[in-house]
């Protein structure tokens, strides 16, 4: 987009001279598949709940919010009791606008230059991201073809680069692959001892766990949230965007030690979270209950909708579908253009997302008639490619 | 705090580890003159309007925001033309969640390792974070001893450092000191042709006006915003937390050119601004009018207690009172203990603020009642540190 919209005399800095803006395209479609929401708005009782709170706080708008939202902490702290079973105390939680923010804030903290930080690629796209805005190294450690972690070439690749910072991702996005327990503490308790290049002896890599999508995992799945107690270098990230049906309330938080905590306070801006936020958020923390209902049928429609890809074929081959633990499926495996999908889905009014590793497109769950016209457009999308190949072939 | 708060086996940045988290004590008195706030509070007709915008926007939560908040941007415009007569169009202003994020991204797309910004001490105590946050060195050139700008020195400042940000403020903050447009004017049409150091040639600095405080001006001073047109390194940072009596919104905006915007965009996190955000600012002009209708009386309060402050004396020299275009005063300046005045004051319910150079303390305008408990507490205040240094000076 640089081109011409930049005059070469403003001094960006030379590494984002050929950068765009991050985010998925904005287009107005009937159907809109493409950015992991929760299709179910806010029910009734949450909606009245937010005019309540923000009617509360309206009129002390004219003072600063309370920098260390604490009533929002708690509130953080009785959701992952309740939902993941965790203990925790509100100096191991922390807030802010969305998890985006909230891991920002940990590469600010324990990045920048000289320092390095690893992922497990395929990964969420936008890590690279926060490294490259903190002049941290972005490192990766390739899955295993099933897109599941390969857990001894990680910590290979953490001997090898010496990371302040391994980002795992549980379900990972885009692929929605869990990430086992006994994996994430093989990899922890290596890490307690593992080197960070740049740092003095004695100072070990942190780990996050980005769960942003943990509420669609199988039940009866542990969180890593409740390892936080045992491992002082483990920060778990959660959100209010995806299962909790809140992404315009850009809400994200962190579960971690108090050591943690205390690192992330220094970098933050005073008053990150507005009077606005913390009272909406509270409010959609007053109905959990509500807030997560639709979470078993978008897990059920997520089944239904793998085993239909499944069943489908493209220039005679079978669809593959990564197993998901989240609200979204990656599939496909053999779209050799998939950008022609794309268009064609595009054209029949549902929008999906070109992302992760080539021949895949990804697709979250809507509605049930969301999901109707998904699959109709779908096939008819994957005839009209194989149509139009056939047809260059034949000239 | 750093002391056991954070342990050292965790991978802090080496340059953070003796820091502290910014902000101001939050502590409860009953009177607080030390953030600047507004002490009234938003009117009833911009709850009203803030309620019915929430009710809107409430049942879409589910889904993201506007990322580029185009009706926000429009907001800004219209209010620009209003209050400072400046005729702008959407891609040249962009908001984000108070001016500190604006300042953030400023210093995230311009600033970095290898670069550097320069300010005009004393100024306000945020822009060194931004500075460390971004890895940018800091500089600063020195005002006059009435603490308006060495234009002289400052230009020399920047041909001697070649930074990528040359930070003005205007109010300046803790000083209150208003820039004439000629003296910014001189500096903007040097930076057209100054060197930036680590950038290519042709590459020029931008300079970016904090006018944070702006409204309070004396009526017809004109605001940076006007030369946007005229200056395309120009970027002017505004906010709705002080004349606007919104600082619990958290929302800041700045006006410069669309190659500047279009340089916040690539680093900004996708979604910064939450739909309840651009919901609640949009609330705010609404009505702007009232939001701004205690301006003049806190200008005159301000013009009162300066005049009251210079008839008060400490150690048998008269205060002295920085001349301010704010709504704040910084006052005192040979305080030769300011911690003690400070000290006593609180003692007495009274909150103001310890910053700028020493010997000084600052004070934001109140209430009337306020500011007759902030003249009642310093008179005393001032008399208990006088008596306890007589009474030391005598053992």
């Amino acid at each position: 987009m640089n081109e011409g919209m930049i005059p070469a005399d403003l001094p960006l800095r030379n590494d984002l001279i050929s950068e765009e803006p991050y985010g998925a395209p904005q287009i107005d479609v009937p159907v809109c598949l493409n950015v992991n929401e929760n299709p179910y708005p806010p029910s009734h009782a949450v909606v009245r709940s937010i005019e309540k709170r923000i009617r509360e706080i309206a009129p002390t708008l004219n003072r600063y919010p309370d920098r260390e939202h604490m009533e929002l902490r708690q509130a953080f702290v009785d959701y992952l009791a309740k939902e993941s079973q965790a203990s925790l105390t509100t100096d191991q939680v922390w807030g802010a606008n969305g998890s985006n923010e909230i891991m920002l804030q940990i590469f600010q903290a324990f990045g920048g230059p000289g320092r390095a930080a690893l992922g497990c690629d395929p990964t969420y796209s936008m890590y690279p991201e926060y490294a490259r805005d903190t002049f941290t190294q972005w490192h990766t450690a390739p899955r295993n073809a099933d897109f599941t972690l390969d857990v001894d070439r990680t910590i290979e690749a953490i001997r090898a680069i010496e990371p302040s910072i391994v980002m795992l991702t549980s379900p990972n996005n885009p692929t929605g692959t869990a990430l086992p327990m006994t994996d994430l503490k093989r990899i922890l308790d290596f890490c307690q001892n593992a080197r960070v290049a740049g740092a003095a002896d004695g100072v070990h890599p942190i780990v996050v766990v980005d769960e942003a999508y943990i509420e669609f995992r199988d039940p009866g799945t542990p969180s890593a949230a409740t390892l936080v107690n045992t491992y002082a270098n483990l920060a778990v990230s959660r959100t209010m965007s995806k299962a909790f049906a809140f992404a315009g309330a850009r809400v994200g938080y962190v579960a971690a030690s108090a050591g943690i905590i205390n690192c992330l306070r220094i970098v933050r801006m005073p008053y990150h979270l507005s009077a606005v936020t913390q009272a909406t958020a509270l409010a959609g923390f007053d109905h959990t209950d509500d807030q997560l209902a639709q979470v078993g049928h978008l897990r059920e429609l997520r089944e239904q909708t793998a085993q239909w890809l499944r069943e489908q074929t493209y220039k005679g081959e079978p669809l593959e579908v990564a197993p998901s633990q989240s609200n979204f499926l990656m599939f496909g495996g053999h779209f050799d253009d998939r950008g022609m999908i794309f268009d064609e889905m595009l054209r029949r009014g549902v929008l999906i997302r070109v992302v992760g590793p080539d021949g895949w497109l990804r697709v979250c769950m809507g509605t049930d008639d969301e999901m109707a016209r998904f699959r109709e457009a779908l096939t008819a999308s994957m005839r009209a490619v194989e149509e139009q190949t056939n047809q260059a072939n034949q000239q």
